[in-house]
């Protein structure tokens, strides 16, 4: 199997598997319990904090692990707004963003806020001229993305920061989702005060994940009830789903710096290689961008028939992001990039992981080259 | 190790851990991609979902899939209440719920909506008439758990699900967190529009969770996003917790008729310890009531000291439900039932599962024997 479609999920590692199975078994103890396998599974979610807080080089106290990317970003949102509703309610975020937050501010302003949608430019990027243009005496949040899921590019976080440090109203969510471990980012230097992270993008689990708060900051949880999480979150702890999450984050950055070399040659093969391909277009820039995301278009063809092509030869990309892929509507970020239609209705992602090697993308490309003669002919006929 | 705090959390099954690493590593793909690896994900879950749905006998499209008893409850209550703000501002519940759904009201109270706590009697039990009285014509909605998790009550699930089947605009939401395989009750025949069930619960893993939605029932999201769950939750589908959670709970209904008379049998065993003690009082209804929950109270004694005492000799109970238990406040629910202050404040749960043996119980009967006399001398000191 070829494996191509790493910013949809990963492949969980195996000692992620075991580190989730070994903290299942032996501390399975709620961690809310005042007895010794309460006290000692506590211990273990606290040390798996602190893993990720260390990594991320944050207080321990600013972790919290929450059910997914999706939840981590609804949390960050609402739960600054119902807060600051009195403080002002414009809110400012990108035309680009995963449905995660973009929807979010689509339910906020059918709900009567203020929602400044900036647009970015052909290459993806938002303008920090603009973004300080938009904002306003009633600005309270300001959420934009790290690294674009469907396209790798990567947001001035740093400059917005810079920029946002001097309205101290205002909050700045980062989903950092796609960037982990393969974008460096600094939450201290960018003066982030929410970022989002997810564990199934770098071989941890599904439904694990979370959500950096900035100290001192208070969130209205989306999960009233017990007081886990520092009173930001309701629910017994999924202590071992922290555990795997922060064995997972140790595992992506230990392999970051022998990996990326290799990449960043993959990408660079990949990018030489549709640059040369007749009918096939580059949306991803050619130099900047994530190193782990391609996106191109194949004008002219159904996407969805180019992926269950390659899927029959064991070899997996996607159209665009997977939670919108079924929507079958060209796509809403490449549009904003001022692609055009036919463009942006035939798109493919190649999205790499650390464990992708030459070989497959070699296959791949291979793949790629016969088959679209093929759907050719079966589009014409 | 004899674990007796089943109701805070058990020991998920080897074979519920084999099945969760068994999906995770073979359809690792994302449920929402087009291509296969993503196909057959989709189907695991699909098959999760319909697995579960006999179970509970309803259609399969009802199950949704969440990442915990409290977010199921959260969901249930705010999504509810989003959408029927227009046709009223009313809700009840009662003084006994679980924090994850006492606390939502509260803060929806705090909110400016309507909320009755119905009283409770000295055994823990609502009553339908006064359920009925307080119904007015701003009611939208009534969320009644069906077992408590401190004292076992069983409510009359069945007799209030026909009183609100009179009347259609008001929802009728029950968490289920505690009955579920352990106290029958039927959906259907309880007219039940929204319930609540919680894996970690019985022997499946944490962080895995259900809501039945009555069909044609819409819910506000609290995670906007992509549109999976049947665009009630978004976010990345947890494929191997889904199948987790229904092979846990096909085991558990699998062992529910063999294992129902032993744990009669344990629980009168400790009834008729704690009748015959001096010193203890039983809180829960000695006949009456779950099979698995048996509370009792030790005034005089710090419950903290009680449980922590156990622990040192492997034996695990807890005071009050484990996310209320470092508050270390007499408990909530006591105090509605009516005990006085000191009872409240000394309360120790003891929670059985299938697994628990006779051995188990009596080994901690004579422990707890032995062990009173000497934390008293302690706290005398
Ligand atoms: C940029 C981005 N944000 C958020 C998410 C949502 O994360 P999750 O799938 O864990 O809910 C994803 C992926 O699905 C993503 O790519
Ligand atoms: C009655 C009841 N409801 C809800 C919950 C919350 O479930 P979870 O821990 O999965 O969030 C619990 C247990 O914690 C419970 O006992």
């Amino acid at each position: 199997m070829i494996y191509l479609d790493n910013s949809a999920t990963t492949r969980p590692h195996r000692e992620v598997l075991e580190t989730y199975i070994n903290v299942s078994e032996r501390f399975f103890g709620n961690a809310s319990s005042l007895h010794r396998l309460g006290i000692e599974s506590e211990k273990v979610l606290n040390r798996s904090r602190a893993i990720l807080a260390e990594l991320l080089e944050v207080e321990s106290s600013t972790v919290l692990f929450t059910s997914g990317g999706t939840e981590s970003n609804n949390v960050a949102i609402k739960g600054s707004l119902l807060h600051s509703h009195q403080k002002g309610n414009h809110l400012i975020t990108t035309k680009a963003e995963h449905a995660s937050v973009y929807q979010v501010f689509k339910e906020l302003e059918s709900e009567g806020y203020h929602v400044s949608f900036l647009p970015v430019d052909q290459d993806g990027l938002v303008s920090v001229e603009q973004l300080e243009q938009a904002i306003t005496k009633e600005t309270t949040l300001v959420s934009i993305s790290h690294v674009n899921n469907e396209t790798g590019t990567i947001q001035p976080i740093y400059e917005i920061g810079q920029l946002l440090h001097r309205y101290p109203k205002i909050r700045f969510h980062v989903d950092h989702v796609q960037g982990a471990g393969k974008v460096p980012l600094s939450i201290k230097q960018s003066h982030i005060d929410l970022l989002t992270m997810s564990a199934h993008k770098f071989h941890g689990l599904k439904g694990t994940a979370l959500l950096y708060v900035r100290p001192g900051l208070h969130l209205t949880p989306l999960f009233h009830g017990g007081e886990q999480e520092f009173g930001f979150r309701g629910g017994t702890e999924n202590v071992a789903g922290a555990a795997a999450m922060a064995k997972a984050y140790k595992i992506h950055l230990e392999k970051a710096p022998s990996a990326m070399p290799g990449m960043k040659k993959r990408r660079e093969q990949l990018i030489h290689h549709i640059n040369r391909s007749e009918g096939i277009t580059l949306n991803s820039h050619p130099t900047n961008g994530a190193l782990h995301i391609i996106n191109l278009s194949v004008p002219g063809y159904k996407p969805e028939v180019i992926v269950q092509k390659l899927a029959e030869k064991e070899m997996y990309v996607s159209t665009q992001s997977a939670c919108s892929s079924k929507l079958n509507e060209p796509s809403r970020v490449l549009l904003a990039m001022g692609k055009e239609e036919e463009l942006a209705a035939s798109a493919i992602r190649i999205s790499l992981s650390f464990e992708s090697s030459d070989e497959e993308v070699y296959s791949f490309l291979c793949a790629l080259d016969q088959l679209l003669p093929s759907i050719r002919k079966v589009v014409k006929k």
